[in-house]
């Protein structure tokens, strides 16, 4: 193979004549693969978007851009919130969005292979005539692939009970930078041959190779019966320390989110309904499954015991209007400003604690910080709001002082949307210096050339 | 940091000025230390064998070690079936039995810190008075340790529900071979920072680092009743067909075992009771939790519309008794003379033909192999009995084809045994030349001079 650098012009020769009728370099076209929800974008437009329809596609993409050096940047739907997907000058856009089939579903084995450019939403939408569901649900489900799902590890509302990504994939086909396929991970629940590859790969943002494959591991439907339970405290505190009692008392509920006093003024005034009248703190809790009406029965009365006034219903439409209160949170958020999203997670009994310094934080900053959390595990969304297009300088200092206090609690920068560009300046103050280098290297194992994603999640 | 090469005798003198009395070097000692659970023992008895009681001995040892370039062989219980933990000639045989200390247990945060040289049994013991548990159950789990189980990433009878132990660790403290300590993973639930380093470690079975504090995500203990099922079939066909319906049903339950004709045998004479005049093969399978007694009716009479006679039990001493005999089936099987077991994983459809697999081999070479199953996951230990010291070549040779079958029908070498010694010369047939090298390449990573656990995993 020669391995001569040529030119970008031929580069984009090479993917026409690859793929041909799938590569795109109109400028206009190009402009969307800049920026992703994060409110990043690169400096400018990519050399050309392409759009493989199957893994060999796929694997002439890689060759042709390592053979020249040129970055490739794989993208999703483009809704990641840590500019994980942009893509800038001279570097190749890999859009996966056209590889969107469900290969097989096994019912006996509680298994789909997948395509990574489908919708998660779209996929749990075939399942579920099947009776079965793949459980990963992060709010962005019915908008975000399941590759980009994978990519970022993602989590969601039912996550404390069900898991997040990385428990629901099995195996993985992945396109190394070089072009080269392997398969990582096992069709069986169980396997230990080896290192696991398939946990690396996961979360792994697009730096360490393309996902073209995955085998997903499913769930049969939950039965029974859904009860919902909505409750308003006097303060943030005492919802927190009834949801930490949830957890002590064993309970998993399927849901358990906590909003605070900031959050509701912004859903009040969003869907025109007094909530901060109600309390200065907000916790909705869901129960599913065998014996969820007796468990949503005990949790209430604990909930009462802390000073909550509970609200618990099995009907679907009662339920959806009290669950509907968190999920208009961010839409209500969004009404005020710009808002850069933040992702801490800390240990379950320290959320007090990450709350007080949000609100100090907005108080010495004049900043303003509605948070809303999911309280099953720990993870915090604090959500700066500013106005203009750049995120200003104190907005990120403040950002930095929180994630310096997620660590001193015991917690992370990020829980689920990962570091992307967004947080990699901070990725070694989490790390340690140490494991920062063996992960630099490992990087440097699958993609030596450093072509895949360079500058993301590493500085 | 001078790396001059020290000889062998240096290097015991040096472990004895930095782990006073905590050095042992007589040859009756280190014999244990050349074997494992496996039937493999190395050429000779390894240098010594050191007990360190801190994380600060760790990073000394592996400091003497990496600048002597003497290889470390890092040994939990030895109870491994792959023979991971063999100490040989030249080596240092690190003990952890030592540093079994439980450093803290968080009913809030359903998370405990402990050292890994505490037996699992040990553990769960001291869990369960806090209502907690650590679910992963290797049959072994009284005999080994926490350490252990993590660098094998064992299962057990119960990981069809509740997961194996990569499902059960959040983070670990990790000696590197040069004695720096990493800390991977999180206290949290959820955590997305770089590239999942704690999932890598689980199952690297020594050869990455030296596991020196594991925080484990434990679980409240399961409340309500447990119903157990027990199903003679006139095959291990329709056996195995049942068991497959269990699922397509959709219920997971705790337990869900299977055992063929062989088996029964071996238990038949072991306990002094005719179990193969009541079928072919067993089905165990235990409910628990809310909707137990429901859901194990449901499985009943499914069983029974399969040809199975099934016994159902909500009594803990019946119960106690169907378990049993599928616990009798290891012990039955070592009473008929040596045997080597074998740890393919299969999808769960796939279980029957694995089953006539077996059958097929045990003809063809006049072998005699009983074979347990985690029905659950697909999981077979098919069990090669044969008479003097060392596996006879056609045992291997019935065994190489048995694996080879086992990737043809999307399985795997090993489910929860891992490689070890035992089967890397296999480990490349399934993780095919690519992924193999670039898991060297990992193993390069951390460990530059190949010092911790040489030829382990890989040949
Ligand atoms: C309204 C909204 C709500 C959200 N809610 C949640 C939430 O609840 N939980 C949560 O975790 N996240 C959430 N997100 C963030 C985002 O949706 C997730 O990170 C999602 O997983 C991204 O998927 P995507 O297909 O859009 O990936 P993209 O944004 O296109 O890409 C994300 C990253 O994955 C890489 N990538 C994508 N596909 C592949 C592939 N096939 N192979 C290799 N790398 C690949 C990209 O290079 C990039 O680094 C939300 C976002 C929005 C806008
Ligand atoms: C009767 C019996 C039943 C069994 N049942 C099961 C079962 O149901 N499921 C199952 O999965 N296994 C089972 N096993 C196998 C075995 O018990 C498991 O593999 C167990 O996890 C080994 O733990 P150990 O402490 O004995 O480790 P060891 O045998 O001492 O070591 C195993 C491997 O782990 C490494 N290691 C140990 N501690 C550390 C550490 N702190 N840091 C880094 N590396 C370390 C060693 O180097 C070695 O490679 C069984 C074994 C027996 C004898």
């Amino acid at each position: 193979m020669t391995t001569a650098v040529t030119k970008p012009l031929h580069v984009v020769e090479d993917l026409r004549a690859a793929l041909p009728g799938r590569v795109e370099t109109d400028a206009e076209h190009l402009l969307t693969y800049t920026s992703d929800r994060s409110g990043h974008r690169s400096p400018g437009v990519p050399l050309a978007v392409v759009y493989p329809r199957s893994v060999d596609d796929v694997q002439a993409v890689c060759r042709i851009a390592s053979s020249s050096g040129t970055p490739i940047v794989t993208r999703g739907a483009g809704t990641g919130l840590a500019g994980g997907a942009i893509a800038g000058p001279g570097e190749i856009a890999l859009s996966m969005r056209d590889m969107d089939q469900v290969l097989e579903v096994s019912e006996e084995n509680w298994l789909a292979v997948v395509q990574p450019g489908i919708l998660n939403g779209e996929l749990n939408h075939a399942l579920a005539s099947r009776g079965l569901w793949w459980a990963p649900d992060p709010a962005s489900k019915d908008i975000s692939t399941v590759g980009g799902n994978i990519a970022m590890n993602a989590g969601g509302l039912l996550c404390a009970k069900y898991g997040v990504t990385r428990e629901a994939v099995l195996a993985l086909k992945v396109v190394l930078a070089d072009g080269r396929l392997i398969s990582v991970g096992h069709r069986t629940v169980k396997g230990v041959t080896g290192y696991d590859l398939c946990a690396l790969m996961i979360g792994s943002e697009g730096t360490l190779g393309v996902i073209v494959e995955c085998t997903l591991k499913l769930r049969p439907l939950v039965r029974g019966e859904i009860v919902t339970i909505g409750a308003f405290f006097d303060s943030i505190e005492s919802a927190a320390a009834a949801a930490s009692e949830v957890t002590r008392n064993g309970h998993v509920p399927a849901i358990m989110e906590l909003m605070d006093r900031r959050t509701l003024e912004c859903v009040s005034r969003f869907i025109g309904e007094d909530l901060v009248g109600q309390g200065d703190a907000y916790l909705l809790i869901q129960c599913d499954g065998d014996g969820a009406m007796t468990t949503a029965q005990l949790i209430s009365d604990s909930i009462r015991a802390a000073g909550g006034r509970a609200e618990a219903t099995a009907d679907p439409t009662e339920s959806q209007r009290l669950v509907d209160l968190r999920r208009q949170a961010f839409p209500a958020m969004e009404t005020l400003g710009h808002v850069l999203v933040e992702d801490i997670a800390v240990p379950r009994d320290r959320l007090s604690e990450a709350f007080a310094k949000i609100r100090e934080l907005e108080e010495r900053y004049g900043l303003v910080i509605p948070t809303a959390c999911h309280a099953g595990d720990g993870n915090l969304h604090p959500t700066f709001v500013f106005q203009g297009e750049t995120v200003p300088e104190q907005v990120w200092v403040a950002a930095g002082e929180l994630f310096t206090y997620a660590l001193e609690l015991g917690g992370t920068l990020t829980g689920e949307h990962g570091i992307g560009v967004l947080k990699r300046a901070w990725l070694a103050d989490e790390l340690g210096p140490t494991q920062y280098e063996l992960q630099r290297q490992i990087k440097a194992v699958f993609d030596p050339a450093n072509i895949l994603n360079p500058g993301k999640v590493f500085g």
